[in-house]
């Protein structure tokens, strides 16, 4: 039997607390061997650490680190880490620029440790089904729609507002893990991104993509939705519509029922970093940022009101 | 002996006409075999098309085409030029965004055509042997000035003002390219892009990169500098300072004379491309596009006055 990758988390928030910590207890190819938070939170009587590099320093044996701190700062945990050695695990998006994660991708070769750039709805219930179907199919068009409320699901992070926080493509780039993980490959040809005028990120964005084949991508992104929330992509094929709906955790195919499954994004994400452990390997895949990048760059801009939390 | 490789132009600009006929014309690898340009200028007797398309259909026979037109809409046209079969140079950028110059490569595999992405100041004389000398140095600091006057150098050139144009990263693209070239992988820390309040792309960046070691590297870009003009790169090193200037033309190392060299970065890519071609290989590197992603994914933003042209 192979002993248990001894893997210690960063950043003490609320993803850390909602998703990593039950997806390690429930892995036995895991197990828990300390926290690190400048909060001083730890985990029951785990050795707990203020910071990465007082973790490194001691004599608290680890094998991997989950980085679950905001994007900005993320490039210098994970460089020490792999610097000591340590397989990474990164939260989305892997760091607040392209060139930062091609350097620690160098790195972690370098160093011979696993990478992981974690895109957690690829793992949604629809999604390896959805790519499944499609792949057989003539596709016409699609459209993301992904609409939510965000003072109901970001209070207070300030982070995301900031530059590298990407603001509403923070929940956008799990759209475009999906679509990139179940479409051909499609680049941005126009779009708008609309800002808050006393905010330094898009508040929403209304985006035209398209592929080699010239079908249209389209994404309506929207930080300012009340009520009902979508987190929906659909796709016009040739033998009708497929429709992923609640971020991918249900699927429902052309004349058929919608297909729900039990959420395990995070347990997936944690069975394919211990895969990627045990080949001594990585998978480090930026087309969900890249393409954010894109819309930066290639984008209309336009002030809209101020945002007030 | 090999035969020529027939090319044709597409985009009748200024730069096909200040440099890619003569560099055609002076080497043998290559014959001119036609252009393209919407406004109808042809060169002598050879045949001339007002479209790719129309090229593509005739009879006219080319191995590879030179798409100078600017970066909006040439990913449609590298594309078709790879899907009939033919080699293709890319001027700078080499798309408008990241995700089409990677699908474009792809293309370019399956086809088993030559893509170049060409960044002409790389091959300024300067370069090489300023990546020769740092390779045996440690560096300390590296500085980018970059200041010159748009209406002089970029009269009336409205895409380069559109998103996808750059704007001021148009010329500063040039020294990020050499920048990638002669020093180790760096990455945005910081910055500030400045807009002027009536166009959608910056006048003017102030940008903060470190490398793996830390060391930092700035770049100070502006495109409302009159009387001299700079396109400057020093890098302090433990063995002294060194210093490329006018784009990379001139090469001072410590204690020495400057090094002036005649301009010989056309020829230089034409001869790039021809190995390429002739080996049956790509070079597409999107580091430089790459760095300007980030910044405008990064940066802060701030408004400064109009410009007006």
């Amino acid at each position: 039997m192979t002993a248990p990758i001894r893997v210690a988390i960063v950043g003490m928030g609320k993803i850390a607390h909602d998703q990593h910590l039950p997806s390690i207890a429930g892995d036995d190819n895991f197990t828990l061997a300390a926290t690190v938070s400048s909060r001083g939170e730890g985990v029951g009587d785990l050795p707990h650490y203020r910071t990465l590099a007082e973790l490194l320093a001691s004599d608290t044996p680890v094998d991997a680190v989950a980085l679950c701190t905001p994007p900005q700062v993320r490039y210098d945990l994970a460089s020490a880490a792999i610097a000591a050695g340590k397989h990474v695990f990164l939260e989305k998006p892997p760091g607040a620029t392209l060139a930062e994660v091609a350097l620690l991708e160098a790195q972690a070769v370098e160093a011979g440790v696993t990478l992981f750039a974690s895109w957690h709805s690829r793992y949604a219930a629809g999604v390896a089904p959805a790519r499944a179907w499609l792949a057989g199919r003539k596709i016409l068009s699609a459209a993301i729609v992904w609409r939510e409320d965000v003072r109901v699901w970001h209070p207070g992070q300030d982070w995301i507002w900031a530059p590298g926080g990407l603001g509403v493509f923070d929940p956008g780039i799990n759209a475009l893990s999906i679509a990139t993980a179940i479409l051909p490959p499609f680049f941005l040809v126009d779009g708008t991104l609309s800002l808050p005028a006393n905010r330094e990120a898009p508040i929403a964005a209304d985006l035209k993509f398209r592929d080699a084949a010239g079908v249209p991508v389209t994404m309506d992104l929207d930080w300012r939705q009340t009520g009902p929330q979508s987190w929906d992509i659909s796709v016009e094929t040739d033998a009708g519509t497929l429709k992923l709906e609640k971020g991918g955790a249900v699927l429902t195919l052309p004349g058929a029922a919608p297909q729900v499954a039990e959420d395990r994004e995070y347990p997936g994400l944690y069975a394919r970093f211990a895969e990627l452990v045990r080949a001594g390997t990585r998978d480090v895949d930026t087309a969900p940022l890249r393409l954010v990048a894109d819309a930066f760059l290639r984008a209309h801009r336009k002030a809209v009101e101020p945002f007030v939390e």
